[in-house]
Protein backbone atom coordinates (compact mmCIF):
# COMPACT_ATOMS: atom_id res chain seq x y z
CA UNK A 1 0.00 0.00 0.00
CA UNK A 2 1.37 3.71 -0.87
CA UNK A 3 1.97 6.03 2.13
CA UNK A 4 -0.61 8.17 1.05
CA UNK A 5 -3.40 5.41 1.21
CA UNK A 6 -1.83 4.25 4.66
CA UNK A 7 -2.39 7.95 6.00
CA UNK A 8 -5.79 7.89 4.94
CA UNK A 9 -6.57 4.47 6.61
CA UNK A 10 -4.98 5.83 9.94
CA UNK A 11 -7.43 8.46 9.86
CA UNK A 12 -10.15 6.72 9.01
CA UNK A 13 -9.71 4.00 11.57
CA UNK A 14 -9.43 6.19 14.27
CA UNK A 15 -13.19 7.83 14.92
CA UNK A 16 -15.72 9.51 12.89
CA UNK A 17 -14.45 12.94 14.91
CA UNK A 18 -10.73 12.25 14.05
CA UNK A 19 -11.53 12.31 10.11
CA UNK A 20 -10.49 15.66 9.48
CA UNK A 21 -11.00 17.69 6.12
CA UNK A 22 -8.97 20.60 6.75
CA UNK A 23 -9.12 23.52 4.11
CA UNK A 24 -5.47 24.33 3.50
CA UNK A 25 -2.46 22.08 4.04
CA UNK A 26 -1.18 24.18 6.82
CA UNK A 27 -4.66 23.94 9.21
CA UNK A 28 -3.47 20.17 8.87
CA UNK A 29 -0.29 20.60 10.39
CA UNK A 30 -1.64 23.25 12.67
CA UNK A 31 -4.22 21.00 14.35
CA UNK A 32 -1.73 18.35 14.30
CA UNK A 33 0.76 20.29 16.04
CA UNK A 34 -1.79 21.84 18.33
CA UNK A 35 -3.23 18.25 19.74
CA UNK A 36 0.62 17.09 20.50
CA UNK A 37 1.14 20.42 22.18
CA UNK A 38 -2.31 20.33 24.51
CA UNK A 39 -1.64 16.45 24.99
CA UNK A 40 1.94 16.66 26.08
CA UNK A 41 1.17 19.55 28.54
CA UNK A 42 -1.33 17.42 30.23
CA UNK A 43 0.88 14.43 29.85
CA UNK A 44 3.61 16.11 31.60
CA UNK A 45 1.07 16.98 34.91
CA UNK A 46 0.55 13.51 35.38
CA UNK A 47 4.51 13.09 34.97
CA UNK A 48 5.20 15.44 37.64
CA UNK A 49 2.99 13.46 39.91
CA UNK A 50 4.35 10.34 39.19
CA UNK A 51 8.27 11.50 39.65
CA UNK A 52 6.71 13.49 43.01
CA UNK A 53 7.45 17.13 41.46
CA UNK A 54 4.49 18.06 42.66
CA UNK A 55 1.91 15.80 45.07
CA UNK A 56 -0.60 13.33 43.87
CA UNK A 57 -3.81 14.10 43.52
CA UNK A 58 -5.96 11.28 42.09
CA UNK A 59 -8.79 13.81 40.79
CA UNK A 60 -6.47 15.84 38.88
CA UNK A 61 -4.64 12.58 37.35
CA UNK A 62 -7.78 11.76 36.31
CA UNK A 63 -8.72 15.01 34.83
CA UNK A 64 -5.59 15.54 32.94
CA UNK A 65 -5.30 11.55 31.93
CA UNK A 66 -8.79 11.84 30.49
CA UNK A 67 -8.04 14.65 28.51
CA UNK A 68 -4.61 13.24 27.35
CA UNK A 69 -6.95 10.11 26.29
CA UNK A 70 -9.63 11.96 23.78
CA UNK A 71 -6.45 14.26 22.37
CA UNK A 72 -4.72 10.84 21.46
CA UNK A 73 -6.90 10.10 19.02
CA UNK A 74 -6.91 13.49 17.16
CA UNK A 75 -3.49 14.13 15.51
CA UNK A 76 -3.18 11.16 13.09
CA UNK A 77 -6.00 13.12 10.49
CA UNK A 78 -3.78 15.49 10.48
CA UNK A 79 -0.92 13.91 9.18
CA UNK A 80 -2.84 14.37 5.31
CA UNK A 81 -0.73 13.46 2.26
CA UNK A 82 -0.63 17.26 1.53
CA UNK A 83 0.82 18.07 4.38
CA UNK A 84 4.01 16.11 3.29
CA UNK A 85 6.12 18.75 2.12
CA UNK A 86 5.38 21.37 4.53
CA UNK A 87 7.95 22.14 6.85
CA UNK A 88 7.94 20.65 10.07
CA UNK A 89 9.52 18.35 12.86
CA UNK A 90 7.81 15.23 11.12
CA UNK A 91 11.08 13.78 9.53
CA UNK A 92 10.74 12.13 5.89
CA UNK A 93 11.12 8.84 7.46
CA UNK A 94 7.89 9.45 9.02
CA UNK A 95 6.09 9.23 5.23
CA UNK A 96 8.19 6.10 3.97
CA UNK A 97 7.35 3.99 7.38
CA UNK A 98 3.83 5.48 7.64
CA UNK A 99 2.58 1.90 8.80
CA UNK A 100 5.57 1.94 11.37
CA UNK A 101 3.98 4.79 12.59
CA UNK A 102 0.36 3.83 12.27
CA UNK A 103 1.36 0.94 14.29
CA UNK A 104 3.25 3.28 16.96
CA UNK A 105 -0.25 5.30 17.10
CA UNK A 106 -2.21 2.56 17.81
CA UNK A 107 0.65 1.38 20.77
CA UNK A 108 0.04 4.95 22.44
CA UNK A 109 -3.33 5.44 22.15
CA UNK A 110 -4.01 2.03 23.80
CA UNK A 111 -1.07 2.90 25.98
CA UNK A 112 -2.71 6.06 26.94
CA UNK A 113 -6.09 4.26 28.08
CA UNK A 114 -4.40 2.33 30.00
CA UNK A 115 -2.98 4.92 32.01
CA UNK A 116 -6.56 6.77 31.98
CA UNK A 117 -8.17 3.59 33.48
CA UNK A 118 -4.98 3.12 36.01
CA UNK A 119 -6.43 6.84 37.40
CA UNK A 120 -9.59 5.72 37.86
CA UNK A 121 -8.40 3.26 40.19
CA UNK A 122 -6.57 6.19 42.38
CA UNK A 123 -3.39 3.61 42.59
CA UNK A 124 -0.58 5.77 42.27
CA UNK A 125 1.21 2.80 41.68
CA UNK A 126 -0.68 1.22 38.80
CA UNK A 127 -0.69 4.97 37.52
CA UNK A 128 3.25 5.11 37.72
CA UNK A 129 3.27 1.68 35.80
CA UNK A 130 1.19 3.00 33.18
CA UNK A 131 2.46 6.50 32.47
CA UNK A 132 6.26 4.81 32.21
CA UNK A 133 4.78 2.69 29.20
CA UNK A 134 3.07 5.62 27.79
CA UNK A 135 5.66 7.63 27.78
CA UNK A 136 7.65 4.88 26.27
CA UNK A 137 5.28 4.98 23.11
CA UNK A 138 5.86 8.91 23.04
CA UNK A 139 9.42 8.88 22.96
CA UNK A 140 9.69 5.67 20.30
CA UNK A 141 7.79 7.70 17.88
CA UNK A 142 9.68 10.85 18.35
CA UNK A 143 13.01 9.10 18.44
CA UNK A 144 12.54 7.37 14.91
CA UNK A 145 9.82 10.40 13.10
CA UNK A 146 10.59 13.79 15.18
CA UNK A 147 13.54 15.89 14.54
CA UNK B 1 -8.51 43.59 41.07
CA UNK B 2 -5.10 43.74 38.99
CA UNK B 3 -5.70 42.14 35.83
CA UNK B 4 -2.63 39.24 36.53
CA UNK B 5 -4.53 38.39 39.62
CA UNK B 6 -7.65 38.02 38.19
CA UNK B 7 -6.10 35.84 34.98
CA UNK B 8 -4.73 33.48 38.13
CA UNK B 9 -8.32 33.56 39.56
CA UNK B 10 -9.42 32.58 35.57
CA UNK B 11 -7.32 30.08 35.76
CA UNK B 12 -8.05 28.36 38.93
CA UNK B 13 -11.26 28.30 38.69
CA UNK B 14 -12.21 26.73 35.64
CA UNK B 15 -10.96 23.07 36.77
CA UNK B 16 -7.97 21.28 38.71
CA UNK B 17 -6.47 20.51 34.58
CA UNK B 18 -6.76 23.39 33.83
CA UNK B 19 -4.69 24.90 36.16
CA UNK B 20 -1.47 24.63 34.52
CA UNK B 21 2.55 25.53 34.82
CA UNK B 22 4.25 26.28 32.23
CA UNK B 23 8.27 26.02 32.27
CA UNK B 24 8.50 29.02 29.80
CA UNK B 25 5.62 31.21 28.59
CA UNK B 26 6.05 30.72 25.03
CA UNK B 27 5.00 27.02 26.47
CA UNK B 28 1.86 29.04 27.53
CA UNK B 29 0.87 30.66 24.63
CA UNK B 30 1.34 27.71 22.11
CA UNK B 31 -0.61 25.68 24.60
CA UNK B 32 -3.78 28.18 24.57
CA UNK B 33 -3.29 28.38 20.88
CA UNK B 34 -3.26 24.32 20.38
CA UNK B 35 -6.32 24.17 22.14
CA UNK B 36 -8.12 27.17 20.22
CA UNK B 37 -7.06 25.67 16.86
CA UNK B 38 -8.01 22.36 17.77
CA UNK B 39 -11.41 23.47 19.65
CA UNK B 40 -11.63 25.13 16.41
CA UNK B 41 -11.33 22.25 14.07
CA UNK B 42 -13.83 20.23 15.30
CA UNK B 43 -16.30 23.06 16.08
CA UNK B 44 -16.31 23.64 12.53
CA UNK B 45 -16.74 20.65 11.59
CA UNK B 46 -20.05 20.39 13.51
CA UNK B 47 -21.18 23.82 11.79
CA UNK B 48 -19.98 21.81 8.64
CA UNK B 49 -23.23 19.62 9.39
CA UNK B 50 -25.39 22.63 10.93
CA UNK B 51 -25.14 24.14 7.29
CA UNK B 52 -25.88 21.56 5.51
CA UNK B 53 -22.31 21.23 3.80
CA UNK B 54 -21.93 17.22 5.26
CA UNK B 55 -25.01 15.17 5.81
CA UNK B 56 -25.70 15.45 9.45
CA UNK B 57 -24.55 12.89 11.20
CA UNK B 58 -25.73 12.45 15.02
CA UNK B 59 -22.67 10.52 16.62
CA UNK B 60 -20.18 12.43 14.48
CA UNK B 61 -21.73 15.65 16.05
CA UNK B 62 -21.24 14.12 19.42
CA UNK B 63 -18.32 12.99 19.30
CA UNK B 64 -17.11 16.67 18.11
CA UNK B 65 -18.89 18.13 20.47
CA UNK B 66 -17.99 16.06 23.22
CA UNK B 67 -14.07 17.25 22.26
CA UNK B 68 -14.91 20.54 22.17
CA UNK B 69 -16.52 20.76 25.14
CA UNK B 70 -13.36 19.31 26.55
CA UNK B 71 -11.35 21.55 24.88
CA UNK B 72 -13.46 25.08 25.64
CA UNK B 73 -11.89 24.65 29.41
CA UNK B 74 -8.39 24.94 28.70
CA UNK B 75 -6.67 27.73 26.89
CA UNK B 76 -7.90 30.15 29.54
CA UNK B 77 -4.98 28.49 32.01
CA UNK B 78 -2.39 29.42 28.96
CA UNK B 79 -2.81 33.64 29.43
CA UNK B 80 -0.55 33.72 32.27
CA UNK B 81 0.41 36.87 33.19
CA UNK B 82 4.00 36.14 32.32
CA UNK B 83 2.68 35.71 28.43
CA UNK B 84 1.80 39.25 27.97
CA UNK B 85 4.11 40.77 26.13
CA UNK B 86 4.74 37.98 23.79
CA UNK B 87 3.12 38.35 20.50
CA UNK B 88 0.49 36.79 19.81
CA UNK B 89 -3.08 37.62 18.24
CA UNK B 90 -4.33 38.94 21.38
CA UNK B 91 -4.74 42.42 21.85
CA UNK B 92 -3.49 44.22 24.85
CA UNK B 93 -7.40 45.32 25.52
CA UNK B 94 -7.50 41.52 26.39
CA UNK B 95 -4.84 41.87 28.80
CA UNK B 96 -6.57 45.40 30.33
CA UNK B 97 -10.16 44.04 30.45
CA UNK B 98 -9.64 40.60 31.48
CA UNK B 99 -12.64 40.64 34.23
CA UNK B 100 -14.56 40.84 30.38
CA UNK B 101 -12.68 38.24 28.79
CA UNK B 102 -13.23 36.11 31.68
CA UNK B 103 -16.60 36.25 31.72
CA UNK B 104 -16.89 35.76 27.91
CA UNK B 105 -14.79 32.44 28.78
CA UNK B 106 -17.29 31.60 31.48
CA UNK B 107 -20.70 32.28 28.82
CA UNK B 108 -18.65 30.22 25.93
CA UNK B 109 -18.11 27.13 28.12
CA UNK B 110 -21.89 27.60 28.96
CA UNK B 111 -22.85 27.42 25.50
CA UNK B 112 -20.52 24.78 24.63
CA UNK B 113 -21.54 22.47 27.18
CA UNK B 114 -25.24 23.29 25.51
CA UNK B 115 -24.29 22.32 22.43
CA UNK B 116 -22.92 19.02 23.51
CA UNK B 117 -26.27 18.38 25.41
CA UNK B 118 -28.11 19.07 22.25
CA UNK B 119 -25.72 17.07 20.34
CA UNK B 120 -26.70 13.92 22.62
CA UNK B 121 -30.30 14.38 21.81
CA UNK B 122 -29.71 13.80 18.02
CA UNK B 123 -32.30 17.21 17.44
CA UNK B 124 -30.38 19.11 14.86
CA UNK B 125 -32.80 22.14 15.68
CA UNK B 126 -31.56 22.23 18.75
CA UNK B 127 -28.12 21.50 17.72
CA UNK B 128 -28.72 24.42 15.36
CA UNK B 129 -30.20 27.04 18.17
CA UNK B 130 -26.73 26.05 20.14
CA UNK B 131 -24.53 25.87 17.45
CA UNK B 132 -25.31 29.71 16.29
CA UNK B 133 -25.34 30.80 20.02
CA UNK B 134 -22.04 29.01 20.85
CA UNK B 135 -20.40 30.50 17.64
CA UNK B 136 -22.08 33.90 18.56
CA UNK B 137 -19.48 33.32 22.18
CA UNK B 138 -16.67 32.87 20.02
CA UNK B 139 -17.33 35.77 17.42
CA UNK B 140 -17.68 38.18 20.89
CA UNK B 141 -14.38 37.75 21.98
CA UNK B 142 -12.72 37.28 18.83
CA UNK B 143 -14.30 40.61 18.05
CA UNK B 144 -12.76 42.80 20.41
CA UNK B 145 -9.84 40.99 21.55
CA UNK B 146 -8.38 38.99 19.23
CA UNK B 147 -6.47 40.63 15.80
Amino acid sequence: MKPHLIVATVALALSGAAHAQFQKPEDAVKYRQGAFTVMGAHFTRIGAMVQGRVPFDAKVAQENAAIVAMLSKLPWAGFTPETEKIKSRTKPEAWMEMDKVRAGADKMMKAVADLEAATRTGNLDAIKKTFGDAAATCKACHDAYRE
